[in-house]
């Protein structure tokens, strides 16, 4: 099998699921038609073996994982997700693991009728690289830049549960059940596209959390030049961290990324109304703290006292 | 220095050159305004270090033929090169080697003023990803699937030398003149966009000359079902390949890669157009065969005597 059967038989396999998509895979470009009236979103990530996965996972679990931490960025924008490229560096050609792997990109990507376009497979260090478009209304795109001092702090759901599915990969004794339970949220994250009509609605800024809420919110802060009081007893931590590691578990909430949920921004005023959509739609957000005029991050611990915050997330150099 | 700082200094730096880039590097995706009427071209390919370069080359000239190489992609569609995405994979940061990468990004986007939208940059072994996205009006884009029986196959220039500079790479008793012209073709081709005009009037397929001439003139045969019968002695074979190849500098400029010149097909009784159109602008292209009903690629000898000709080219597995 050579590099062009491979792609005809893995990739050029997975429906197009797109009606605007006039040439896919298997060109020198792929070819789309935008609708006027758009603005179009580009995000780039790369996962690279032994850092962002493990060699040892399952191909369908890293494929899965790929797509999530890409259409989470869409989330973050509140863009809709239209278009992937895919470039895969692969040590070797292993047709089962290409199997799993297209299973894994056909089945997070049918959810959101996203469609594969093109890419590039390559010989070398196991690497994916993903380029993920999408779209939204001239003028909507949510980015960092827009917080206000006096808004309001979200979160869109419990921290923490991904970074400690990292801290217990080696932990042998770690009860079967809450592994899972972990694991799953570390290989499948569930990017917030269900949140994007409140972003466009509410929020004046956002971000999703990859690093680790303080990294990510600081994010926000020095894009929208402003700073952040968090409330610690506001904090959702996942309930496990809290039963596994008692006082470390709001540190591990802070700077544990993984997760992907979002963090926003709300004005005060509109809060209310925002509680309120939410509620009629089931979804539960967490307001966590304010913007203040005065940069950097800091906490209000539960006894009021005010501690800054060190942005911590990672960082790979 | 961490990955933000990086991405500060070394990327964020580089001048936008478009207005159209609402948002750019620093957000968690960019986002651009499309004008209307125009389709979007995307490509994406990946550069591997020991296998598309080698990690002694100097970082200006990766970075330079790393871009070239995504560009060369735009040229083959018949599109006009907009807007790109760096994903940067580094086994540690140097910033002398990432100092001499950005100047080598900034003066490979400039003249076409692509602007650098976004990316990500990871730890890992040393491999580049690059998207670019592009512009061609509403159904002008040229793809692999147009070509019919009779039509005239052209190429865009002499072809050979990158594969020679290739050959050449261990040879120490090399001219040094000689290899340096070579190893300029290698690291620094021209992508074609200067035949944009020309293939958008003319071209009824087109592809660009990244595996090597037999390999991608199959690609346009099988996507446009048909065959083709090139002239032996009409293939421009660059002259160092014939001094120092001699009877083999033939196989090589058909099955060497990395040339990034096109090859596109164009009718019959279009040809004498695009002859004077090219004159009148100092270009010169190379008619080569003619596409034929029966499937299959062949070489008509110097003698009259026609070949069964093998599609031979770079496959990575």
């Amino acid at each position: 099998m050579n590099e062009f059967q491979l792609i005809n038989q893995f990739f050029k396999s997975i429906p197009a699921l797109r009606k605007d998509v006039l040439l896919g895979i298997g060109d020198d470009a792929a070819c789309v038609q935008i609708p006027p009236g758009m603005n179009l979103l580009v995000s780039t990530d790369t996962l690279v073996s032994g850092i962002h996965f493990l060699p040892e996972w399952d191909a369908y679990d890293i494929a899965c994982k790929a797509v999530m931490v890409n259409v989470s960025d869409m989330a973050a924008m509140a863009a809709e997700p239209c278009w992937l490229t895919l470039a895969l560096t692969l040590p070797n050609l292993d047709p089962q693991w290409l199997q799993a792997f297209s299973k894994g990109l056909q089945d997070s990507l049918m959810p959101y009728r996203i469609a594969l376009i093109g890419g590039d497979t390559t010989k070398g260090p196991l690497s994916i690289t993903l380029t993920i478009m999408g779209l939204v209304p001239e003028g909507n795109a949510v980015t960092r830049k827009g917080a206000k001092p006096g808004d309001v702090i979200w979160v869109s759901g419990e921290l923490g549960e991904a970074a400690l599915a990292v801290k217990w990969l080696d932990k042998e004794d770690a009860p079967e059940s809450e592994k899972e339970q972990l694991m799953n949220k570390l290989l499948h994250p569930t990017p917030r596209i269900d949140l994007t009509h409140y972003l466009r609605s509410y929020a004046t800024s956002a971000i999703d959390i990859s690093d680790g809420l303080s990294a990510d919110l600081n994010h926000i802060c020095e894009e929208s030049r402003v700073g952040a009081c968090l409330d610690q007893g506001a904090i959702p931590i996942a309930p496990l961290l809290t039963k596994h590691l008692g006082k470390e578990a709001l540190d591990l909430a802070l700077a544990g990324g993984d997760d992907y949920e979002l963090c926003f921004t709300v004005p005060q005023a509109r809060c209310d109304a925002l509680i309120d959509e939410l509620k009629k739609n089931k979804l539960v957000c967490y307001p966590i703290g304010t913007i203040e005029e005065e940069l950097g991050l800091r906490i209000k611990r539960v006894d009021g006292h005010c501690d800054l915050l060190a942005p911590r997330g990672y960082s790979h150099f």
